[in-house]
């Protein structure tokens, strides 16, 4: 069973935050913040958004940074991933 | 007794969350939100909304994930329906 | 005396919700919403609005589901008819 | 002293709301509502309204339904009249 | 000391309210609303006002008629002024 | 030290409200009120905002008034600054 | 482990506010408020966003004004970043 993320929709699964690691990324803030890394698991095939053209440039595997509250959250085998649109996507990390 | 969706609206039926199984996607939070899995009943023609093309790529028999409190609930013989806009469709489950 | 809706406007009559029939379309929740199945009784003309044309694909006669809460109410030979435009309206019952 | 309504915008006067008659439009709702037919007294000249060219259907001496709450009051010669944009008027009364 | 209006503002002063006189045009509602017609003190040039190009329509001179609450107020030599935009103007006064 | 602002933005500098003048602008309102004319301190080079060309009316030295609560307040070597965008600027005092 | 800001965003570093000097820049209020003044770290590809084509004016290296409240903070080897779109940046510090 897979899922196939519309238009310039892009699915996420948030990564642990790493809390102790002095070279990870942790967001700012208490440590029972929602962490924003996440890892990409599968991309839209954009095209024409609110009759805007949109082009992919996130894929699949990137690890990304995304803003906080966005997106619709959902459950697969037990893990919970999230929907968000590329524009909600604000970095990449590498 | 049919009901045709208009523009780029289209007329979904949610599925029963199967809260139990491992392999079957279950919506984030607790048990009793709203399940956002909808089979696709019927689609609407699309063409020109809000003055911009829309193509319709939704298709009827689709399984799709749908942003929670979006379109509006009606009720056919007895069980009930909603009608959402292809753009609040966020993803095809295969 | 006759109503003709203006632009993109269409004038419209709730039909009375048949809450007891088993195939009949009855409106989700508490049996004191209002109906959301009207009849067409006037449709207008289309053209130009916020400077995008509007072509209107709504007809006399049609049986249609509109948006809860859309549309301004007036009463007409003591019964209410209700004004909505054609982008409240969600899809035509045949 | 004449007012020349600017732009899309037209001046009114609402019509005293026959609330005994069989055949005359009253508004839904309790008899102290706002009576929202009015007869046209100006129109303005249509042009370019917020980047976009709109021309004027509504002439003087038309009877109009307008949504309610819309539009600026103005007193002249002890009666009222209301300042609305053609876009508020909602339909033609013949 | 002289204040130039930019883009598509002008700058007006509002008359004293005649409340008295029968043929004077006074506003709607208790004597002591805020009046709303004005002498056209000063206009702006008109030009690109967000991305569109704006002609002034109004003169130094005008009467004319805004919507309430619009604009920004301002004390010269003791006097108050208003700085509205020339879509805030609903109608001239002959 | 100098602060050059971007796109369509200006530095300005709010003057002294020179509140018993009999010829000075004084604002509307007690004399507590923030003051609303500012000597432009420097100018933005404009160009495309938002999607759209904006040429630089603006010059540094201008006297303006300024939409009350516009603009972001800035600190240097003790004064105060304000940056707003050039669409919020009223008038020029000459 | 870097951070690649996308389309028109820009990663950047508050510097610690100097309340003490003359010749720095302090926000305005209290000196508890945030610091406004940031060195750009890094600068996404500018590109197409939201339909409209960004250039990028800003440079890794630069200090910057940024809108109070804008951006996303993230936290990097125990340091806090933040993520802005070019367009909350009011000005370039010399």
């Amino acid at each position: 069973m897979t899922i196939k993320p519309l238009a310039d929709r892009i699915l996420i699964k948030m990564e642990e935050a790493e809390e102790t690691t002095k070279s990870g990324i942790v967001l700012a803030g208490s440590a029972k913040e929602k962490p924003q890394i996440a890892q990409v698991i599968a991309v839209g095939p954009g095209g024409v958004v609110d009759g805007k053209e949109v082009e992919m440039y996130i894929k699949t595997g990137d690890r990304v940074i995304t803003s906080k509250y966005s997106g619709t959250e959902i459950k697969l085998d037990g893990e919970e991933y999230t929907i968000v649109r590329q524009s909600d996507v604000l970095a990449v990390v590498e």
